[in-house]
């Protein structure tokens, strides 16, 4: 066992601060990684500030890890000392269930969490990246291609797989017409994964404020949704449309925006349930679907994906000691279009 | 023109009662069909008593026909004289938009519905099966199978397409769960098809009343609803639901019976939309869709099926001077499982 610096939260209503918390020690399976980078997801506020109500203390969040291998186990054998590598949001699973054996953990009744989870002993609290280092199954380790710089790339591994898992699932792609509901951390990612898979990429947002950034990052058109004739003009228009908001939107509205057997997909959650009215849905043979980050398979194909078209989040650098400060910068949209943090701050 | 008698509605106020409607001459590309028996479909109601405010009178009610070839126009080459035909919720389209061609008429924006529509003249209102003829557009006319009986293939124009189209979109088949919510019109007819289709099927009902009901029509088990148990014991249990109830239920419940990639279809229309909450659909990826009817080549897809599988409605058979009497029973569930007027009854 080995005491590492990290930076966590003793109770929901206190702001983070130094803590000292305590890695296992690296078993034949495990793969020891001193972290370089963690982005900052706006769950880490969710949980850190027990908005789901199911946070566990103390905990140090951080699921978008990039860092160095600095020690493997025994039997690990596709990492090596000095490989730049990832961890998101599941360091395990049951590796049971069709879930698991389908290659999709996140959807396994038993997974475990970066943090905020216990682990496998059922009594051991799972602790996250706003650490020096961690201790993770070689399984669930993710190689990160060497032509993406490590900060840029921290936070693929949570927003970037959230917004390219239901892009592959739901078929973007040349001759789709693909809308993004938000350019924040996720919408971001969600534009420049899009465009790279050659859709028609079109960033439906508030305002215009953001339309230049939008085009920038890959999008081919951008319209505001303050705007009543923006649902007329683009009725029956796209194939699929991302929703990577959690504020509650009229569902409806934007359904009307779907072709014929077009799919919207909620990776948000707003706290207040919207309606749906079944006419939205029958009109046109419509789905509303749900999508939640991305098995570990997928995030490794994610990240080859990305390397391959060159694809890193848009970040804002920022050392730990300013996190309480960006968690509020985080709630009011007042990032483009990530913070990461630069785990030497920490050392 | 020729005079012909109807049974039908001047108001949403009044009771239905005798009517005589003109009929077009039959054109070159027109069949022209002796009405043998018409089903009693919900939305006839819905639409009678304007309950969806979109009511066009005079309205002769009706879109599960089934009759006998009684003429045909010169360019007429797939129907003649004798033959059993039958005309579902659609007669006309634009024939000419992308759903057109995909041969999927029913979300044309441009369609013609058997009843309470304008014509393409867009003056003359269409009027239903409750009437002893009816001029139809061949590409509208479907072939009836030789096998089965005219009076219980009438509510396989609606009821029958309206769920089978789901059920072979969403892949119901060997080895796949499917539930079905309501044993009514629909949901007996989804029973019987998803059963042919070898799917495991599953009855999802308020009360155990129509146990025996449901499994003599193909069911392989049957739930209580009111049972909170039957919640807890199928969860994550089903692929495919087909909601064909339209009252206000929980959608949120039934969504947690889905597995990963599941999918409930919903086929009617609650007027106090339900709230969805994200979570229960990006919790195993799940979908909320919806789907209308079917195209004339997926109905004529399912007529066949049906006489290969000898499916026909299970009805209760009325002379059309009992249509009032019979609109309060479907709206009280107190019907096995549809009402067909026999039209000799008009003569």
């Amino acid at each position: 066992m080995q005491q590492v610096k990290a930076y966590g939260i003793l109770s929901a209503a206190l702001p983070l601060g130094p803590l000292q918390i305590v890695r296992r020690d690296v078993d034949a399976d495990d793969v020891a990684i001193d972290i370089a980078y963690c982005g900052v997801c706006h769950s880490d506020i969710h949980q850190a500030r027990n908005e789901w109500g199911n946070s566990l203390y103390p905990m140090v969040p951080g699921h978008e890890i990039a860092g160095i291998v600095s020690k493997v186990g025994a039997k690990v054998t596709r990492f090596k000392v000095g490989d730049k590598v990832g961890v998101g949001c599941l360091v395990d699973s049951c590796r049971e269930c069709p879930d698991c054996k389908d290659n999709l953990e996140q959807f396994c009744s038993r997974p475990v969490f970066t943090y905020n989870c216990l682990e496998k002993d059922n009594k051991t609290l799972a602790q996250g990246g706003y650490s020096t280092k961690i201790v993770v199954h070689q399984d669930f380790v993710l190689h990160i291609p060497d032509n993406l710089p490590l900060d840029k790339v921290a936070p693929l591994l949570c927003a970037g797989v959230t917004t390219y898992s239901p892009l592959r699932h739901w078929n973007a792609g040349p001759g789709k017409r693909v809308a993004v509901i938000g350019l924040g951390g996720l919408g971001h990612m969600a534009v420049k994964i899009a465009h790279a898979m050659k859709a028609e990429v079109t960033v439906l947002t508030r305002t215009l404020d953001k339309k230049d950034d939008a085009k920038r990052l890959g999008a081919d058109c951008v319209y505001e949704t303050r705007d009543p004739k923006t649902f007329e003009n683009l009725l029956r228009h796209f194939d699929l449309i991302i929703n990577t908001v959690s504020v509650k939107l009229d569902w409806g509205q934007y359904l009307g925006l779907l072709k014929r057997d077009g799919t919207m997909v909620l990776l948000g959650v707003p706290s207040d349930a919207p309606q749906v009215h079944a006419f939205s849905l029958i009109m046109g043979r419509r789905s509303l679907a749900g999508s939640l980050i991305g098995g570990i398979k997928e995030t490794q194909e994610m990240l080859e994906f990305c390397g391959k078209h060159n694809i890193t989040a848009d970040i804002e650098l920022i050392p730990i000691n300013k996190i309480n400060e960006a968690y509020e910068r985080v709630i009011k949209a007042d990032v483009k279009y990530r913070f990461v943090i630069d785990i030497a701050s920490l050392k």
